[in-house]
């Protein structure tokens, strides 16, 4: 009677016309998240639980509520009040008094959580691998990574578990299971989304992060979830240009300049079919007007070094300091051996990382506005588990290649699918791009994906539902005036 | 012929009534420069070097430099290609192969330096007395201290040996030396005035700064200094509200909110005299129709205090590593102290001081923004040479009780003199106020510092000479608006 995938808008749909009840489309869901195989979840809620926000909505109006009715997944370093947060840490496990700010604002939209997605222990981690919970395995080949850190989040939207999801992104968390799991990943600006009731990795670079299926789905979400919090001192408030009505999906890229790394400066890992899909992606955007402009990337992957070689490792260790400094071996080795590492550097040496980042950032800040923004792949190569597991921090770093620097920078940027691939043993892989634009530009790169997607035409996830057509009427009309005021 | 003392416009009118030429004038203020018996200078330029100058003027015209012929100084962190930079230390000293920015601009206007002055040990220190080159001596009274660490730009304004002169402000050190010798100090925005050609003390923090007799001098010269420069990675482009023409000196504060700290924040180190002149000056506030807004003062110095006691310090380590490393004791003793224990701040202290930064930041913000400004005594008192040698941290520590906490939170702050009072042994030594507000304020407060001046109608500097009526036309029409709009 369900479908096994739907986006938001037709979850919406199907509740409106009486196809069948939240009801009964929650308690479907509820079961197939307990009974889910991918190692996604670390705890979800019961189904009386489930029976009390039925209770909620019942009392209320679809009319009135944007996301009625529809699921959702919490990565497991946000706070639901009703399930403990582990961070991917049970000894680090706490109950919250209280659900993280960007959750109450989407349950008070009407969306459900079913539970708490499993991650790379304290997000440390581009691969899904790293967790007490298991590797989460990928929504097309269990046998392959799911990327990360926020796996479980993004494998659970891919396998239509949920509508869409919440992650985090420091370092391309919310964007690199995206491009592995054939869905969509928004790291808005930073400060938009509140990190009220988030665990942090690195506190002072951290955001809240949207996984859907659609380009409507994350403005949608965007607007729901990117609420000011006053309590968050490191929220900022949006600007009058990247409101959701900016969000006005392409139908051609005509008049807009895409800039493009150097051939040199491109890295797929010895990848072929990945590099192949690359090239693709970059022929679909000149064919879709687009003027391609190749940048100098060095200024970006210089930048992105910073992150895991310079002082940042320092904030993971100050987000759980008295945890680590009791008792360092009730993380996993791999963490114990990354954030351990934080102690040796010194203040002065996060200065001069400062000084460097900043004299970086202004090179960085020239070429980006150069253009409308910056395609790149999301990730240049993937691997299996087996492969992860033998090489965990050189294969973790080649993931963050093109992720790293974002939040350094303070960019904005959206992972959007670009095209599948066969493995030698026959199985799907996907992969992704990633389109990036000065802060406060959200809606502009949206309004681009939108196209790109459209022009795909991609099934959901790994389902094989087909995509819908745009809900948002598309103007053509200003759209290079909306576009160039952002930023 | 020529008086002690001359502003900008002053000079200017003198020059074009030729009442006396550029030649007349710099070539005698040269001579006072090299008999200045205040400590002020650590070199001047030589009179072959005035020749140069005098004959690069004389091929120009006098209505196309605004700064025609007007000396300054420079302090010696600033370069200037034709002396060495020496930062206050001799063993530090450098040959600089170019002037630093600001100083070209101010060259290339026509302004004239006349050498370059002395400071607190790489401008670490508000008073004047961490010097090889002896402690500067107070304008008014040669036993007190001058302020620092910009001592001599302040005190060679004073003394009318410059019309201006250079300093650079991390904690205080623009705003300080101007209240204790009856000048105005503008701490403009950080990055509106190019640092590039600046020996760093935190780099992240650092501003050169403005010593000018009036506002309508600052104003001119912010608009000569302050070009936006690419070269400097902290610099930052300003702001269209914030530009020349939004200074328009008040004529009454009436519909204006002047915030005032709450008389327990308040603090005067024991000195009855300032802690009177500062109640005169909310009166005179009142009485020009502003409405005095009392305010918690709290976080404002508790983000002070991070300054000295938080990782900032390794900013100064960093700026001087090498040469620290190989010779500490080459340093003066207190700032050898100082800066040497920079070292055992640790990366992940560095994090969590600027997540705590972060979070005064936005309590900070919400009062500066309920109000048009806010105004604090510039120092709460002061001390003579000998105090200070015999107490040389806490006391350099009451002079920035005020002022630590400007750059930390990013906020512009112009000093404003305020009045006098006789020391027991019957000398006089003069009083001062700062008004701060958001970055990219500096037009606004300018515009109020203008009519507090206005209304005192105090002699320049240490001079007798009278204040000159206000240059630019006073407008009253939308200044409230105008005023409004910046931040």
């Amino acid at each position: 009677m369900t479908k096994s995938t739907y986006t938001i808008s037709q979850l919406r749909e199907a509740y409106l016309s009486k196809q069948f009840s939240a009801k009964q489309y929650l308690q479907q869901k509820l079961a197939a998240v307990k009974s889910d195989s991918n190692n996604c979840w670390i705890s979800t809620i019961s189904e009386q639980q489930l029976a009390d926000y039925l209770e909620g909505l019942a009392q209320q109006d679809i009319a009135d509520l944007p996301l009625y009715g529809v699921p959702f997944a919490i990565k497991d370093n946000i706070d639901l009040d009703q399930l403990q947060t582990t961070a991917g840490c049970k000894e680090y496990s706490y109950q919250p008094s209280d659900s993280a700010f960007v959750v109450k604002q989407l349950i008070a939209a009407g969306a459900v959580p079913l539970g708490k997605t499993n991650l790379d222990q304290f997000a440390t981690g581009l691969v899904g691998t790293r967790s007490p919970w298991g590797a989460v395995k990928n929504s097309f080949d269990p046998s392959m990574i799911s990327g990360g850190s926020s796996s479980g989040s993004a494998v659970s939207v891919a396998l239509g578990q949920v509508c869409f999801s919440l992650g985090t992104d420091t370092a391309g968390s919310g964007r690199v299971p995206a491009a592995l799991n054939n869905i969509l990943g928004l790291k808005a600006t930073k400060g938009l989304l509140s990190c009220s009731g988030v665990v942090p990795a690195c506190k002072s670079l951290d955001c809240v992060t949207l996984f859907a299926h659609t380009s409507d789905d994350l403005n949608v979400l965007l607007d729901v979830a990117g609420q000011y919090d006053e309590e968050d001192c490191y929220a900022r408030p949006n600007q009058a240009s990247n409101q959701a009505q900016h969000y006005q999906p392409l139908q051609e890229l005509t008049s807009l300049k895409i800039g493009v790394p150097k051939v040199s400066d491109l890295a797929f890992f010895d990848n072929p079919e990945t590099e192949k899909l690359f090239k693709q992606s970059l022929k679909q955007l000149e064919r879709l007007g687009a003027e391609l402009v190749e940048l100098d990337f060095e200024p970006f992957l210089a930048a992105a070094k910073l992150l895991y070689e310079g002082p940042w490792v320092a904030e993971r260790y100050a987000a759980i300091q008295d945890f680590f400094e009791k008792d360092p071996s009730q993380c996993l080795p791999v963490i114990q051996t990354i954030i351990g590492g934080a102690t040796k550097h010194k203040a002065v040496d996060a200065f001069k990382a400062f000084y460097q980042l900043q004299a970086y950032k202004v090179v960085c800040d020239q070429l980006v506005n150069q253009v409308d923004a910056i395609v790149t792949p999301t990730a240049g190569s993937t691997y299996s588990i087996a492969q992860l597991q033998e090489d965990p921090i050189q294969l973790n770093s080649n993931m963050g290649y093109y992720t790293n620097f974002m939040n350094l920078l303070d960019y904005s940027a959206v992972a959007v699918p670009a095209g599948f691939y066969q493995s030698q043993q026959g199985n799907t892989h996907s992969f992704g791009i990633t389109l990036f634009s000065d802060a406060y530009c959200d809606r502009k790169i949206l309004s681009m994906a939108a196209l790109i997607q459209q022009d795909n035409g991609f099934s959901l996830g790994a389902s094989k539902q087909a995509l819908p057509a745009l809900q948002t009427p598309a103007s053509i009309e200003d759209d290079y005036m909306e576009l160039a005021v952002c930023g």
